[in-house]
C-alpha cells in the first residue's frame, strides 16, 4: 500500500463530506449520532467477537493488564458508548450560531457566525470507546473526521466504524464524514499531521509520548496539553476546613488524572496550623510526601517526608506522590507556579478578597481557581457537555474543550448595496 | 554578534516584561501609549534625521520609487503614528473582561477572564509607522512586542524605537515591553519564528513572499493571511442597480488590497442585463477583463476582452485586471468560490431570502457578505477600532484581527471549599 497515496485519498474525502455535512442541520446530524447508537447496541455481539480478536493478539503480544483493561469491551462499555453519543445528540448545535450582531456607521450590519473547522484528525492509543466518542463530537460540530487509534484495537475500531458509516447512511449523510485509518503503518500518522490542504486541526488523545511526538512533528496545529502539574496554594487568610478539604481531594480524588494536583504550597503563616493535620491525611491514603526543607521541618515527627529535589517541583507524578512546598505569601506562591507551573489548572484557598482577585487575574494557565478542588477543570463540570481534550495552548482553544473549540467563527455582512466611499 | 544568543535574550526578557504589564491597568498601559505620542511628535527633527540616512542608504542600494516612497517619513506621517497611538489609547481595554460566568449544579461559579496571548513577534517591511502602531496593539492588549522591521527602515525603526522605551520608562512599565531587533541579520527571524518557550504568536505583516517564507518556517503559531482572492456573485435575483454599484465599487475602489475582487461571477440569467453596461464602466477605468467563453461572447462588440486562462481564477492581481465568469446559479457559483477563493472575504449580489441565507451559511470565507463591496472587510469597517491583520486561517482569530484576536481567554472557577465526589 502506498501510504502517501492512500492517506491523500483519505484528505480528499474527507474534505468533500466536510462540505456536505457543514450544510447538514442538527435533525439530519442528531439522526444519524442516534443511528449509531441503535447499531453499536444491535452489533453488540460482532464488537465483542472483534475486540476478543484484538485481546487475543495483545496477550500474545506480551500486553500488561492495565493496557489489555482499557482495550477490553463488554455489555456496559458498548452501551456506555451509545448513551454518550445519545448525550451528544441531545446538546445544542453550536453550528450557524450567530452574535454579536450590530449596525456599524455605515449602516452596514456586521456580525459572526459559527462554523466547523472544516477536517479534524483524531489520534489516541487503545481506548476503543474514543473511535465513537471522537467521531460523535466531530460530526456534532460539523466537522468531518479521520481517526487513528491504537494498532492493538485495529479489529475493534473497525467494527464501531461499521456502525458509525451504517448510521450516517441511514441519516443520507455521507459515509466518508467519518474515516478509520485501515492500516497500523506509521507513516499514517506522519501523513495525517503534515496534510495542511486536507486537515485543519489535529487532538491528540493519550500519554506525554504521543502528544510530544505529534506536536513536535505537525504542521496543521494542534490542540492539546502536554503536562498537567497543577498546583494548590493555600494562603495564610485560609479557612482551615476548606483548605483541608480542598487540598485533600485535589490530590486524593484519582492520582492518574491531568487535574490532579501535584504541587501543594502553604504559606510559612498557617504551615503549622495546616500541614501536619493535611499530612496525616495524605500518610492515611499512602500518599508519599516529598518536601521542601521547610515544610520537612513543620512535618518531622509527624509523617514521614522524602527530601524534595529540584526535579520535583517540575514532575507530573498521576500516582500517590506529592511535592509540598512552604511559600512566603501570595507573591512567592504565583512565582513558584510562573516557574513550575504547565499552564493547566491553578487553586488558591483564601477567604481574603484582594489576594483571590490578584490569583485570578495574574495566574496565567487554563483554568484558574478559588476555593475549589482542581479536579473540577473539566469539560462537563464546566457545562460544555462533553470534552474532546483539554488544551493548554492559549491559542485557539483553551482549557477544557467542548464543542465550541471544534468550530470557529466567520464574519457576516448583511447590506443593502453598499459601496465603500 | 551570537544571533541564538541575542535573541534568547530578546526572547526572555519580553517574557519576564509580558507578565508585569498584564498586571498593569488601563490607565498606565493608555499613559504609556499617550506619552510615545506625544515623544514621537517632539522628537520630529531626529525622527526625520534618521529617516534621511535610511532613504540615502535607500537611494545608493537602488531602491525603487515605491519602496523609497513608503520608507519615508516626513511631518504628516510622523503626525499620523502619534494620532494612531492616541486612538489605540482611547480603546476599551480587551484584558481581564470577564464572560459567560454562570452557577453549575456544582453550586461553582464559572466563567471565561480575556487574558493577554503574552508575548508577540511582528515581521514587517519598510513602512517604519508599523513599529509604532504593532507595538501600540501589542501593549494595548497587555503583550510584549519584539518587532523586526526591514533593514533598509533600520535606522528610522531605532529612532522610534527610542520614542517607545522613553514612553514606557514614563509611564513606570518595563522597557523591554516593546523590543525592536538592534540588527539586521537574516537569521534572527529564523530564531524569532521558532522560539516556541519566549514567543507566542507571530504575525507577518508584508507581501505574499514574506507571509510565505514565515508560515513555511515557524514553530510559533502564526495569524496571517497569504492571498485575498475575494469573489463578488451577481445572483439572478439581484438588484440592477445595486449589482453594477458593488461589483465597480470591490474592483476599483483600490487595486493594490486584499479586499478588492479578483473574480466576477454572474448568474447566466442577468448576464447580457448586466455585463455590458458593468464592462463599460471598467473599461472607462482601464480594467483589463480577462473573460470565459460566455462572458466573452456577451461582450463581444461592447468592450475589449482577452480569454482567461485556468490560472487566472487562481490569481491575486492586486492590478487592474478583472477575471470574469459566466456561472448557472449559486450552487455553480458557489462551487466555483470553494474551488479558488483563498477564504478571505466573498459578497453576494441578491434580492432572494433564500440564496441570500444560503450563501451566509455555506461560503466558508473569513468574511461573507450580501449586497455589500467586499472592500468593507476591514478592522476599522467592522467596527474593531484597530488591525493588526486580517487573518484567513480558522484556528484562533478569522478576518480582520483587532486587539481581541491578541488575547485568549482563560477559565475563572469560584467556590467556597468546593471538593469533587
Amino acid at each position: 500500500m502506498d501510504i502517501k497515496q492512500y492517506m491523500t485519498r483519505l484528505g480528499q474525502q474527507a474534505r468533500q463530506a466536510s462540505r456536505v455535512l457543514a450544510r447538514a442541520n442538527s435533525k439530519q446530524k442528531n439522526a444519524a449520532l442516534n443511528a449509531i447508537a441503535d447499531l453499536l447496541e444491535s452489533s453488540m455481539d460482532i464488537l465483542l467477537a472483534e475486540n476478543n480478536k484484538d485481546l487475543e493478539a495483545g496477550k500474545e503480544r506480551g500486553l500488561d493488564d492495565a493496557l489489555l483493561d482499557r482495550l477490553a469491551l463488554n455489555k456496559e462499555r458498548v452501551e456506555g458508548m451509545a448513551e454518550g453519543l445519545r448525550q451528544i445528540a441531545a446538546l445544542p448545535d453550536p453550528v450557524g450560531e450567530i452574535s454579536d450582531m450590530h449596525y456599524q456607521p455605515s449602516a452596514l450590519q456586521i456580525g459572526k457566525m459559527r462554523v466547523p473547522l472544516g477536517v479534524i484528525g483524531i489520534i489516541y492509543e487503545s481506548r476503543p470507546n474514543v473511535t465513537a466518542d471522537a467521531a460523535a463530537l466531530c460530526m456534532k460540530s460539523g466537522n468531518a473526521a479521520i481517526l487513528r487509534g491504537g494498532s492493538e484495537a485495529i479489529h475493534s475500531n473497525q467494527a464501531i466504524a461499521q456502525c458509525i458509516k451504517q448510521g450516517l447512511k441511514e441519516a443520507s449523510l455521507p459515509e466518508d464524514v467519518v474515516q478509520v485509518i485501515e492500516t497500523t503503518d506509521r507513516d499514517a500518522v506522519g501523513e495525517l499531521i503534515t496534510m495542511q490542504e486536507y486537515v485543519d486541526v489535529i487532538v491528540p488523545r493519550g500519554g506525554k509520548g504521543l502528544i510530544a511526538r505529534i506536536s513536535g512533528n505537525a504542521r496543521v496545529p494542534v490542540i492539546k496539553h502536554l503536562n498537567g502539574i497543577c498546583h494548590v496554594y493555600i494562603d495564610g487568610r485560609a479557612d482551615h476546613k476548606k483548605a483541608i478539604a480542598v487540598a485533600y481531594n485535589a490530590k486524593t480524588h484519582r492520582y492518574g488524572v491531568c487535574n490532579a494536583m501535584e504541587t501543594l504550597l502553604v504559606d510559612t503563616a498557617v504551615a503549622t496550623d495546616i500541614l501536619p493535620e493535611l499530612a496525616e491525611k495524605y500518610q492515611q491514603e499512602g500518599v508519599e510526601l516529598r518536601c521542601c526543607e521547610r515544610s520537612a521541618l513543620v512535618l518531622e515527627g509527624v509523617v514521614n517526608t522524602v527530601p524534595a529535589t529540584a526535579e520535583d517541583w517540575d514532575t507530573e507524578y498521576l500516582a500517590p506522590i506529592l511535592s509540598i512546598r512552604i511559600v512566603d505569601g501570595i507573591d512567592d506562591a504565583m512565582e513558584h507556579i510562573f516557574q513550575h507551573s504547565s499552564g493547566h489548572t491553578e487553586s488558591i484557598i483564601t477567604e481574603d478578597y484582594s489576594r483571590a482577585r490578584r490569583f485570578l487575574a495574574e495566574v496565567d494557565s487554563s483554568s484558574v481557581m478559588v476555593n475549589a478542588s482542581t479536579r473540577f477543570a473539566d469539560g462537563f463540570e464546566y457545562g460544555l457537555g462533553a470534552e474532546i481534550g483539554i488544551s493548554t495552548d492559549k491559542i485557539h482553544a483553551r482549557g477544557p474543550v467542548g464543542l465550541e473549540g471544534l468550530t470557529s467563527q466567520k464574519y457576516i455582512v448583511l447590506g443593502d448595496g453598499h459601496i465603500r466611499q
